[in-house]
């Protein structure tokens, strides 16, 4: 049956997520980012009163609500804003908006392994640039090819939790011939933003997801900020009704929700100083993190096994081995009990293996 | 901005969905085949407690709970179903795992706008092969052509609301080079289905949607029915968390839910006995529909102005206007009381322009 494949999709061997045990195991779950507290009982109420409504109409195909909403947040005009099925969704519409089959993308390394697999699906090439040993970006990533059609530039990055300060992403965004995808899954942990940005570079995207800050990982809802321009070419690609009636009216609550999202990340960058000191503590090499999650890497043991121990007592992290650079564990903030629990497993495993 | 823009994305003009008027208006909407009853309740009590465990996880990627409903409703393999957000996402996932960039794909006309704007996101050419006018499908759309990926073939088919015989699907399937994917979205409405063809035929592909039979058009939710090995390459270029929590839960409890669907399809095609009746009695000609919409057309008057007196009556039909075919109404079969009033309406014009 492959005659009827596209050799493209054949070739590739498609983008694998972390595990998702059942939502019934008692697994902690420390591998995908998602935030350890619920979200905003004021989401819960919005969704609710949706479902008093029914389902049975088609939802607004712009999400304008939502819309509103977020352009009221961070003082930019609605038409700026495109909704998605989550993040992933906007990455392919700008993909496939931006990059023509054979056409070629650009994207630091290492990263967020879903942007190879969406330049592979649409047939087009793509073009990496190591991040330095500092987690900084050389000048290379906006430098040569002139038939560059995009750039992904995730910021936080992961696995790293690094972040490229705002300055050095506007002079890379102007020097660019293409538009740049800052990709601000985990902004909210972070010290800064790029979303102003939009408006003094019409070649700056910038998209953010619900899943990680306001702990709607089991909703699918992200949103990006561009020209209006831009947006409403990326209109027509996107499906008519990609965002469900339930998800807008959460995500509007959510955008809304000002104060329950200054106490969850508050209480998830504080969490997240204790991992990164005690696994400093116990020799691992850990960079300064503005996302939900910190990068350890340590040479001299084979941190695969930690990975392992650390899944036979009921704890996930994500392991991750990038060729041409080497591995690590990606630990996500969960509550501090949570990594407590965790960091202990770790250390029994470091004191025995001495 | 535009020099940033694939020009396949700059030329096309966008698919334009059906009016979709804020969920406050008390509008009467027989213009986007919305199912006018309540889903059933089942489905509401499967959301709340998906509510109640929480939506901070990453949903199922490949929604198994789903997939082992509908594989023991329709007596087939769970690894012969892919769930989409919504049929769309399903189309897009299937243009883009068989159709290349100037690659050709095959359509009947008229039908579906959609599936034209599809291939133009793709760069893929698209061939239209016209219906005969009894609805029927001319030999001319399997014959020619051997460089074609793909070819779709909505069954019942919009705007007519007709049905092309299963046996008839079949010997099409059987002399096509590639894949022919059977949309069935108005299915539940109709006296056959092809789901059982996918087992006898590779390239048999069949698609459903949650959202005309079991009232759910605002969750987004559809299926594809197809061989593993199809199914297996789809998941390659689907969103990896394509369905969210809520969705999956729903439509599970919908799928496993045969009582209300049985009651509600028998609503529907009451109604639509009379509203097709009635409509040929003023003088229309309406096509025997397999759907939950009718297709109304009569030559002598410019049922365009029907369109707007009913819109200036709080009724919403479709208007939809074939280039070399020729316009009709598209209308959606509501409850009893909002077809006799949509019909009393229509009747108030027919004879005031008499």
């Amino acid at each position: 049956m492959s005659v009827y494949i596209r050799s493209d999709i054949l070739r590739m061997s498609g983008y694998v997520a972390g595990e998702q045990p059942s939502a019934q195991s008692s697994v902690v779950k420390l591998n995908t980012n998602e935030n350890p507290y619920r979200a905003s009982a004021k989401i819960y109420e919005a969704i609710r009163q949706v479902l008093d409504a029914g389902l049975s109409r088609y939802p607004d195909p712009f999400a304008n609500e939502f819309r509103a909403a977020a352009a009221r947040k961070f003082d930019i005009e609605p038409a700026m804003i495109l909704c998605g099925n989550g993040s992933d969704d906007l990455l392919t519409i700008l993909t496939r908006t931006f990059v023509g089959s054979g056409e070629l993308l650009r994207l630091p390394y290492p990263t967020y392994i879903l942007y190879r697999s969406l330049a592979e699906i649409q047939g087009a090439k793509h073009e990496i640039v190591q991040f330095n040993t500092d987690w900084s970006l050389p000048d290379k990533f906006y430098s040569g090819k002139t038939d560059l059609r995009l750039a992904f530039l995730p910021n936080p990055n992961s696995p790293s939790g690094t972040i490229i300060p705002k300055q050095r992403i506007l002079e890379i965004a102007e020097k660019l011939p293409c538009p740049l995808v800052v990709d601000e899954a985990y902004a909210d942990f972070a010290d800064e933003s790029c979303i102003d940005l939009v408006g003094r570079c019409e070649r700056i995207i910038v998209i953010r997801t619900l899943s990680k800050s306001y702990s709607l990982a089991g909703l699918r809802f992200g949103f990006l900020v561009a020209q209006p321009e831009l947006v409403n070419q990326m209109m027509k690609v996107k499906d008519s009704y990609n965002c469900d009636s339930i998800s807008i009216a959460a995500a509007t609550a959510a955008i809304n929700d000002n104060e329950w999202l200054a106490e969850n990340t508050k209480k998830i960058i504080n969490t997240r100083k204790i991992l990164t000191e005690k696994m400093r503590a116990i020799g691992f090499n850990v960079p300064d993190s503005n996302a939900n999650f910190t990068w350890n890497t340590k040479p001299d043991i084979d941190v695969r096994l930690i990975y392992e121990y650390l899944k036979s007592h009921g704890t996930l992290v994500r392991y991750m081995n990038y060729p041409e650079w080497g591995d690590g564990l990606r630990i996500s903030v969960g509550t501090e009990e949570q990594i407590n629990n965790c960091i202990k497993l770790i250390q029994n495993y470091t004191n025995k293996s001495l």
